[in-house]
């Protein structure tokens, strides 16, 4: 995600209660930090945050982390968010350093709108390529599952391609997932972008034992 | 596929040298009846012959059998067929019937432009489904292969869920084949059309241990 700087943006993250700075901290306690034995939602790339936040508001018997690198990004999902909620937190953090933060404690991962490195030698720096998603393995507490959601067609032929060699069964899966309206749906602002264009946006639910 | 009655088929079904009425007395012998050892691809539902005669004449060391149900279409492929060929042979029957007409010995299924049954209620007839995908089990000599292609997207999806969920990997997929030209592919007529009116053609390639 490209964004102009947020100027103020070392304050707003100074400032912010639900912001994690050193995640490792909590690896293998994260429900410790909720306080309860909810399923615990990850979304690795939150963005400007609309789609974890108003899962968080939505659903507040799940627990939901949103992972992001960017400092200017991270400052405007800050102020998207409203009201503190007992049911969300934020990492800042790259993905590549993922499993070393969460250990058998996660029951899902959204990967929205990913970058999807276009050229064949950044293949591997897909977040589902064979690299991430055996940096995934150890995550999950039980089954594995991995909801994507992309507007970009080769990614999401990709993603078939190696969600299915790494042993994946594919539910759900969506060619064009708003050709039918849903209002339950949540989306990101990056979504909304695409489909107000009519750009088709692809979905597939990954699960794994 | 729909097409108008011809009113010699019989004639020209029961003139035809390639063309095998009762299939199952070959089965576990295909490759006697080719008299090699070549591998043995099959297309389900070959419509008037485009794919399957071009294939057979561009690779005279494969073995090519095409399956068709309806007479009136197999009138029109065997017209097609301008010369016999030693690795063609056609057979009449319905796909449902498969398993008792092949052992252990074929390479690769296609699979293309298939009825999509678009029902739900009548999914189970899709060549795609569990029951289909195990029929072909003992089919294969060894590694399962299907090659499948398609302009429908529901039967697209549901591919995907139905052969990753039976343990296929899913290889080369493509969500619009031919945006990318490729003077060597090889179409079917009924892919002719709908390439000319701009449909999104699909494609992938399935694999099983």
């Amino acid at each position: 995600m490209r964004l102009r700087n947020v100027k103020n943006k070392e304050e707003i993250l100074n400032n912010c209660n639900f912001l994690i700075v050193d995640p490792t901290i909590y690896k293998g306690h994260w429900h410790d930090l909720f306080k309860n034995n909810n399923p615990i939602y990850i979304e690795i790339g939150s963005g400007k945050g609309k789609f974890i936040y108003e899962n968080a508001l939505k659903y507040p018997n799940i627990n939901f982390i949103g992972i992001e690198k960017f400092d200017s990004v991270l400052a405007r999902l800050i102020e998207r968010v409203e009201e503190e909620l007992p049911n969300l937190y934020i990492i800042r953090m790259d993905a590549f350093n993922i499993d070393e933060v969460f250990s058998h404690e996660i029951d899902r991962i959204y990967l929205n709108f990913s970058d999807p490195w276009p050229k064949k030698r950044h293949a591997l720096r897909r977040l589902t390529s064979p690299v991430f998603l055996n940096k995934y393995e150890n995550l999950f507490k039980n089954e594995k599952n991995i909801y994507l959601r992309t507007d970009n067609q080769h990614l999401f032929e990709y993603s078939i391609e190696s969600m299915s060699d790494y042993g994946y069964k594919l539910k759900d899966v969506s060619l064009d997932l708003h050709k039918i309206e849903d209002e339950e749906r949540i989306t990101t602002e990056y979504e909304d972008k695409f489909v107000s264009l009519n750009n088709r946006i692809y979905e597939l639910k990954g699960y794994k034992d």
